[in-house]
């Protein structure tokens, strides 16, 4: 069914509000966390309770895998599975499955795992099935993302077979029966890389389609920032205002602010976790590096100003030395300040559009991020 | 000072009461988790708290390498550096060193670091200096531990250079400052391998020096449990019932209730959460491999008889999956498992004991773990 976005406020084009889907609702501008296999790596469900996660995303690619979508399904579905109460969004396993140069042709994908060397094909249809099998909210039909650097034909090859997968993609959907599509939702993607014309022609075939919402792809891979949106904003200005609008893979707090204002209401990505695995941690002052020998006696947390981290107990010291000698509880507890970063960083962006001053809010994110 | 211990009830020699340190109490017996690097491998002291450990183990050998003594005792001591309120034990760093085969004279052992091959010396004077900057409750005295299959020259030499450097340690610790002495407790320990005649001369010699509270080492090494227990007896019939008694390096469920028949209130091993690691866990009916596919479709939780578990909520077949593509929230998952199961089998031994059901007890941990 239709997922609709309610507005609470908005400050120019960017809008606080809430998304409702079958499952209940969620605060928008959201940032959702990343659980590849099941998992936002080193966290549990409990964690991401803790955190305030709203929305969660899982990588069809790798669950089709391992354990494979039947025993998932068999397991009561991702939310019982991982025993996750709030939202699951899954991608359609096609972006994993295109950095692996597979056999494309108009019916679908055939590519071989990265676990076992076996052959899987991946078909709009197909990705409907999975995702029903995994039992995500909202599931993402099965698009083609062209690299940045794609030549005129290439886009365009991307931009029909977007199209022509969506409409399949969407007729599976539909026709999977009343309770799914009931408690289920699809969205549609849109491409068209960094060409204003294909862009809108390219949310024009998806708008044409019809989905319960709407992303945008094939930005944030590789082009610069005033290349992506003016892009997008050909898309979100096409967009229908009543229903989410998702940008897939972003999550730099310039970046946030950027397609939030140009109404964004969703995204996702995996960069703060995997910082936080590799050292670098998001505070009020920008990136700090952990690894640097002059935090090996600093006895203060990793963000001085912002209070409320779940790590703000332990010193940085003692976060240091837990990553240099690759104690596992370091991946963990850096995770956790970062995801909790991000979101609060997230919600300080609600409240100021809420309060109308976005503008201030976008320029001191530039200042200490840009 | 004194560690001494208060009982609150015996069931033969087994006994159950609380440790009095200068930090305040503990229950005995007494699990205690073994953190290696300055954390229990994946968990943060925020975990132990929930888990109810009382006494967590730090490795003088790692801390005194990275981040290095000096390090720890300017972020606040091993306490305030992983922020844990409970008791802190540390070995003396002898242990490790032994296995690396270090040059060792009656001065003290010159090894090399694992971690970038410089050298370093321990001496039963170093030994002590380094546990305070650790600023450990209770420390250990530098002692030679010989391995199971020693001959006689070899263990009568580990007993003599064992009481040698109790009484080096010893009198360094004594004279490190009456606020020292007051703070923190040092314990003894007893050598002597299977030998009853060594044990009990090694006991004595301990004895003579003086210590806070008595530990047994240099059994659990590979001797069967036939060759352990009566050489342990020797030893424990000679403590003083008024200090507590440690066994060092032991954690499965028989040998703890065997130990603990013979009076022992303290113990500790890397058993539980290494196993944890590798998918063997601790349940009611015994050890449970995660592993074995039939779990692969599993819904129940990893213990079904024994309620409580703080991953209870998650179910066998996703625990297995997520150990199967190695995400780190597995390991720490079935860490938790583990100690929480341990430490519950503690306290219901503690119960037994006080019901003065112990040998009720004792048969049923050999019927299902023997």
């Amino acid at each position: 069914m239709k997922a609709t976005f309610v507005e609470h406020a908005h400050d120019g084009a960017a809008r606080v509000g809430r998304v409702r889907t079958a499952r209940g609702s969620f605060a928008t501008p959201c940032f959702m966390p990343v659980g590849t296999r099941g998992a936002v790596r080193h966290l549990s469900a409990g964690d991401l309770e803790m955190l305030g996660a709203e929305v969660v995303l899982g990588n069809t690619y790798h669950l089709m895998l391992r354990p494979g979508a039947e025993t998932v399904r068999a397991l009561g579905g991702l939310h019982r599975f991982t025993d996750w109460g709030g939202h699951v969004l899954t991608d359609s396993g096609g972006y994993q499955i295109f950095s692996l140069e597979p056999k494309v042709d108009d019916e679908g994908a055939v590519f071989k795992s990265v676990y076992d060397g076996s052959k899987h094909r991946l078909t709009p249809e197909g990705a409907v099935d999975v995702q029903h099998a995994l039992g995500s909210d909202i599931q993402m039909v099965l698009d083609v993302c062209p690299p940045a650097d794609a030549t005129a034909d290439v886009l365009r090859a991307a931009v029909d077979r977007t199209a022509l997968w969506a409409a399949r993609g969407r007729e599976r959907f539909l026709a999977s029966g009343d309770d799914l599509v009931a408690r289920h939702h699809q969205f549609g993607i849109v491409q068209g890389g960094t060409d204003h014309a294909m862009r809108r022609e390219s949310t024009e075939r998806i708008l044409e389609v019809g989905f319960d919402g709407y992303a945008v792809g094939g930005l944030s891979v590789g082009e610069t920032r005033d290349e992506m949106l003016p892009a997008l904003h050909e898309a979100t200005a096409m967009l229908p205002a009543d229903q989410p609008r998702y940008f897939m893979g972003l999550g730099d707090p310039v970046g946030i602010v950027e397609v939030v204002a140009l109404g964004v209401d969703m995204f996702d990505c995996v960069l703060p976790t995997r910082l936080a695995r590799h050292g670098t941690l998001l505070t009020t002052d920008g990136r700090l590096n952990i690894r640097r020998a002059e935090y090996a006696r600093d006895d203060n947390p990793i963000d001085e100003k912002l209070v409320g981290s779940p790590v703000a107990r332990y010193s940085r010291g003692y976060l240091r030395h837990l990553l240099s000698v690759d104690e596992p509880t370091a991946g963990r507890l850096l995770t956790l300040h970062n995801l909790w970063w991000l979101l609060s960083f997230v919600e300080a962006l609600r409240a100021a559009i809420t309060a109308g001053q976005f503008a201030a809010f976008r320029a001191e994110t530039h200042a200490i991020w840009g």
